[in-house]
């Protein structure tokens, strides 16, 4: 084996590292490392900037005007445009609005109605479960419709796919373990079995280049608070193709949704383009610090940004096996980078504790039930010292026997 | 005709108003009259310092600990028992979450469900419009279902009624004139009738006394951003009577409303109780400025509050037909105070125009299509000499022919 990377190797990754210098915006905590942006992504200060101009100026001062002279009306199908930037599309097909689950409902519906005669959906076993759980609630307003999984009723995707299948609902980047699927092949393979592709990209949004034009995809929802640092429960998005637009509808009908909002007529005509996927009035708050966490995005390279990711995962699980070796932690993550996104996971027996223990030590990670010890790499607040930081309390926490103190147990409402 | 009050019978009302001092707690413009907190309620220093403690420490330094250690996870139930106060709902039946749109979409399908073998809908033609377009995408997706209208299919609800009805959506007060129903009564017709009251309190939740629970109410729903001052987009309430959250089921069945979020199961199994009617993760940057706006209702007897409302809207109403007569303005509201929510509206063939040279004045009330302008009446910020002001300027609009110049007829994206 190796040696493993001294501290002037590390130092030499980040001195050779072009995106070190974008650490600078954001707020980060002396002493501290976050291995958690792929949960919550950090504050930058113009995100902040953003939330307080909006805050003293936009609402306080210019209030109802604000509508138009702030122009907070328009700006769902703004930040869509810069969030479809980062994720392969072209202006038009993308609106920031409601929560990831709720796009879900408004993509399934929609997807469904594209593909009469169809009526079965396609999912994973080892899905975030929202997905399914909504999944679930279109069902139970659609009699006929049932549901499919990988892991459960086939081991892969492309073996569930038959004439049947309305719509596959897949997650780009996997939750747990970062296992990262081939968007364009799957796509094709749904395709050619008739079906609509809908993909969540709520963990790889931000986190690599994502390419929904060329491949084809059909659909895409994905969360903004995660690798696009938009804030705690900032809106999420929603990507229709444009050529689904004409023809795609969602039963969350709101006047928002609408042509002509304002007419106050008493029937619905959606608008004919992207906003139709919109519902009810969003909290513009939240939406502005999103605005201010995006403007980073245009000195970033979204190519770059893989390859920093790649290289900060694959040092991590580098100096841990190195470090840790027997003490029971076991590489839940594709070993193979091509197949990661931009996070590791462990399994371990004692993962809760484990991790208790690295927060204390000022790593912060998160756990995923039952044994996961889950950290996630954010290419533009992270550098190569602060991952080997991380990688050594690790080792020390398992090598000292810290995690064993009874208060590491003692467990939190949300873990 | 008895002689309009005088400059010191409005310095009187003014002295002998117990709410006055409350107005302090809000960030007013001076020189401005802010008619249009039925649109968009104005900032307090509560709610900005709610948010930026929120963005500054609970984000910015707390990061993904703060889902625990600042209690956002509960926040949505937390702030729905605080509205809960206000609409007469006993705690553990309302929560914050999503849009008003979204949550009437979840009482309808909660509502339908509850009554199966009945496929009517019945709501108002002058409904705020998105009730209506949600009840279409609702029906959308049950076939069979279909909707009457109060307005178009008879004069009133209550004509409406038979065994076919299932759910009735139904304004507390208009969103244009300010006609205020009596809750009780149409709620007991309502059940005569065997159906489902779900009641939209847009216009009365912070504007008067809600008495949900005494009503006996099914469903409500709300928006936080008009009476409650919560900030632009600020997150909807849902109320679902106890009586009902053992069986009311919705389809937005997210992750939030499962009894065991962070358990990552794969089947949906709902909580029992009210959070079952959430769905996703909400904007905590906006549910905190609204929880530093509901501050201030402790301090609020909201007789009290519906007193001063009343007395504010009929001094309006007194003064500007008292000063305006023989201008064309046409009173659209109630006449009887018992029978208004807190806002006047007059029909007027200019109306457009008359509302943007007096929003140039620094009265700021709105225009809603295709006549009507309208003016809302907070009676937590309002003093009866800025009514008094607001009318003078009116009527001085008017006498001087202000609105007639070009400049007032150039039609903004929003109105």
């Amino acid at each position: 084996m190796a040696a493993l990377p001294t501290e002037d190797d590390i130092a030499s990754m980040d001195a050779a590292d072009p995106l070190l210098p974008l650490r600078e915006q954001f707020l980060r905590a002396e002493g501290e490392v976050y291995l958690d942006g792929n949960s919550l992504g950090m504050a930058s200060g113009a995100a902040l900037d953003a939330l307080r101009l909006a805050a003293r100026e936009e609402w306080t001062r210019g209030l109802i005007r604000s509508w138009n002279t702030a122009g907070w009306f328009d700006l769902p199908v703004e930040l869509g445009d810069r969030i479809g930037r980062l994720i392969g599309a072209a202006s038009g097909q993308v609106v920031v609005a409601d929560t990831t689950s709720i796009n879900i409902y408004k993509a399934l519906h929609a997807a469904i109605g594209l593909r009469p005669g169809r009526n079965v959906i396609v999912a994973e076993a080892g899905s975030f479960p929202t997905d399914l759980y909504i999944a679930e609630g279109v069902i139970s307003t659609l009699p006929g419709v049932t549901m499919r999984l990988e892991g459960r009723d086939a081991d892969r995707i492309e073996d569930l796919l038959d004439q049947d299948v309305a719509a596959v609902l897949v997650n780009h980047v996997n939750y747990k373990t970062g296992a990262l699927r081939d968007m364009a092949a799957l796509t094709r393979a749904i395709h050619d079995a008739g079906a609509v592709a809908i993909w969540d990209l709520c963990h790889s949004a931000g986190a690599l280049p994502v390419a929904l034009d060329a491949a084809g995809a059909d659909f895409a929802v994905g969360c903004t608070y995660k690798y696009l640092n938009g804030g705690p429960g900032s809106p999420a998005f929603i990507y229709v193709a444009a050529r689904h637009l004409a023809e795609a509808r969602q039963p969350l009908s709101g006047w928002w949704g609408h042509a002509r909002p304002f007419a106050f007529e008493t029937g619905f005509d959606g608008d004919p383009g992207i906003r139709r996927f919109q519902c009810g009035t969003q909290p513009i708050l939240s939406l502005r610090a999103l605005q201010g966490a995006l403007e980073i995005w245009d000195e970033v390279d979204m190519h770059r940004l893989r390859e920093k990711s790649v290289a900060l995962t694959e040092l991590f699980i580098r100096l841990v096996e190195g470090l840790c070796a027997g003490h029971g932690l076991v590489l839940e993550s594709p070993r193979d980078p091509a197949l990661r996104g931009s996070q590791v996971a462990f399994a371990h027996d004692h993962a809760y504790e484990i991790m208790q223990a690295l927060i204390e030590r000022g790593v912060i990670g998160d756990f995923r039930a039952p044994s996961t010890l889950r950290f996630g790499f954010t290419p533009l607040y992270l550098s190569h010292a602060d991952v080997a930081h991380a990688a050594r309390v690790l080792a020390d926490v398992l090598e000292s026997g810290l995690w064993r103190e009874p208060r590491f147990a003692v467990r939190g409402a949300v873990t």
